[in-house]
């Protein structure tokens, strides 16, 4: 074992505490631009506005921008642009339905060096999938052809949304130590991790999108690219249910993991209790953690580990919650509880 | 001159015809994702979506995503970060300007291959500078580290706003054969043609950046960054006012520059007819077309000209939304009229 390079996400380039020290000034400069109507700061999912202030029962605006990160060069070795695209969407859906909002409409944003016409139209086909399944409208877009910023055929794609949810509906509400926190599975990487996994299936263990990993039961493409879930389905059945009212939060697990993403919907002063063995973990991160000798610290700040949202209810209500999802075809799991301490995850 | 390379958009790499087959396809998926609420189909400038379908004077979105293009790479050269964040939002508000909206919320996008912290504040703090001056919030954003896809210092830069107006506020309506054709001058190249425009001066005249040109009175930097102007103010005012009611439509000049853009609001039987000799270019415009021997049909089909924003006007109230453009600061210019004929643009 000693010979295998050990990889962490750092050294796959990605550096999360660059990104959290420009975060801080960015929400200084957003700070500075608030008009009436803002009623968010950045660093929630999704950014919140409200066309109606006076208003407690009012429309309130949830927006989101978000990429596909480096999914995308995966997605050009298998020659397979639709899933992309409803990566997109979906990812989108769920960053603004953990604060209880329906999507109303998505806009793409695609850019490539070379314009492929069959290839955006690709994309464009999968968002288009993903938006009938999440009853949003594809309201429009930009393409970009930029030869000179994107080499060959590479490209880039961004999407936006904008979903609604009343005021008095709002997540998060009244979280607080006691509360259970139930798991949904996810469907593999979803859109994060990428720059680490493509590292470690395609460098490190020199295997190509069309090989077959027996352990995967799937081609390294196939696995690689397995389409993120969106969670809109069961959780507005849920949250639109008297069951729902025990809901006090629901945290999307993307890049950064449980430990960067529960803490977002966690009031000061509580604690998240993660007991990662209420769940089973798909093979695909055991490979990558085993293979790439990744230490299970950077496994956590960089992979969703099976994990893709995270609800918490109120005790109470835990029973009740788990039922209605399993209703809905769901397989919720126990993730751990929340408990009094320093804002923050700790694990079992 | 014989030996002077003819540059047009095709040669340098950008395929309108291209784009335009992908925008047909991309029509037919988003209109398969309607839903209750979407007032457009794509093909405007921004998208509109209503909360409120019953409502005739009820509230629209309008929602609009909007890339810089390859400025950034000029940005780049220039080590100068702030005026592209400028520039973009700037160029999303006059997007939904257009359609009778002002700015609610602002989200930004940011890729690069490497995430160097003061460059991306830089952006922001460019950003937050015209979502000040436009009274936009700037409500949140995306920033991805993707090594691998943006090679070096390469970073993209998208954004995504929306806006808001009164359903029966809506812009275009009424246009009509008769109505007086206004410009309002652009500062510049705004956010289009910057790959001709590069390879132009960087390359074929082999200028540097920071090297001034007599005939710009400024570098070659100073010239290609100067700021996307916002429209926002002197319009905003003029549609707030009785004189604003003989607007019938108004037209952001982008890529594909008057011909592409004016007949975005044009009816079917109305052609404007454009009559350049109204207006003064700005000498950057000459310089191009003049080194790079560049037909006039590919000058007026990639840049603004000097014209950043046409107003279509009803002809008994053009000289009170002259008077009233003026008294804003505006120096407003005839630029043609609509006639009968085929929808399009037919120059002088």
């Amino acid at each position: 074992m000693d010979d295998k390079q050990k990889l962490t996400y750092r050294d796959s380039g990605v550096d999360i505490d660059a990104q959290d020290t420009a975060l801080e000034r960015i929400k200084k400069i957003a700070k500075s631009t608030r008009i009436p109507g803002v009623l968010s700061d950045i660093g929630l999912f999704g950014g919140l506005f409200t066309p109606e202030p006076e208003d407690p029962e009012g429309l309130v605006l949830v927006a989101s921008a978000d990429g596909v990160g480096t999914k995308l060069k995966v997605a050009q070795l298998a020659d397979k642009y639709d899933t992309v695209g409803q990566d997109l969407v979906n990812h989108c859906v769920n960053d603004i339905l953990v604060q209880g909002a329906k999507p109303l409409f998505f806009l793409d944003y695609f850019a490539a060096g070379k314009l492929v016409p069959e290839r955006l139209a690709s994309v464009v086909e999968g968002l288009g999938v993903a938006c009938r399944e999440n009853g949003c409208a594809l309201l429009g877009g930009e393409t970009a052809e930029m030869p000179g910023l994107y080499a060959g055929e590479d490209f880039d794609l961004a999407g936006f949304i904008v979903g609604s949810v009343r005021r008095d509906q709002l997540l998060p509400r009244g979280v607080a130590a006691g509360d259970v926190l139930l798991g949904l599975p996810s469907t593999g990487l979803h859109t994060n991790g990428y720059s680490l996994a493509r590292r470690l299936f395609l460098e490190q263990m020199g295997k190509g999108v069309h090989d077959r990993v027996e352990e995967l039961g799937a081609t390294v493409g196939e696995a690689l690219l397995s389409v993120h879930r969106s969670y809109l389905k069961p959780l507005k059945a849920l949250l639109g249910s008297p069951e729902g009212a025990g809901v006090t939060a629901l945290a999307h697990i993307t890049g950064g993991g449980i430990p960067d993403n529960l803490p977002r919907v966690l009031p000061e002063g509580v604690q998240a209790f993660v007991d990662s063995r209420g769940w089973e973990e798909p093979p695909v991160f055991d490979i990558i953690r085993r293979e790439g000798r990744v230490p299970e610290e950077d496994m956590r700040r960089t992979f969703n580990l099976g994990v893709g949202m995270i609800l918490c209810v109120r005790p109470d209500a835990v029973d009740a919650v788990a039922a209605h999802l399993r209703a809905s075809g769901e397989k919720p799991f126990p993730v751990g509880v929340l408990r009094e301490g320093p804002r923050g995850v700790v694990y079992a």
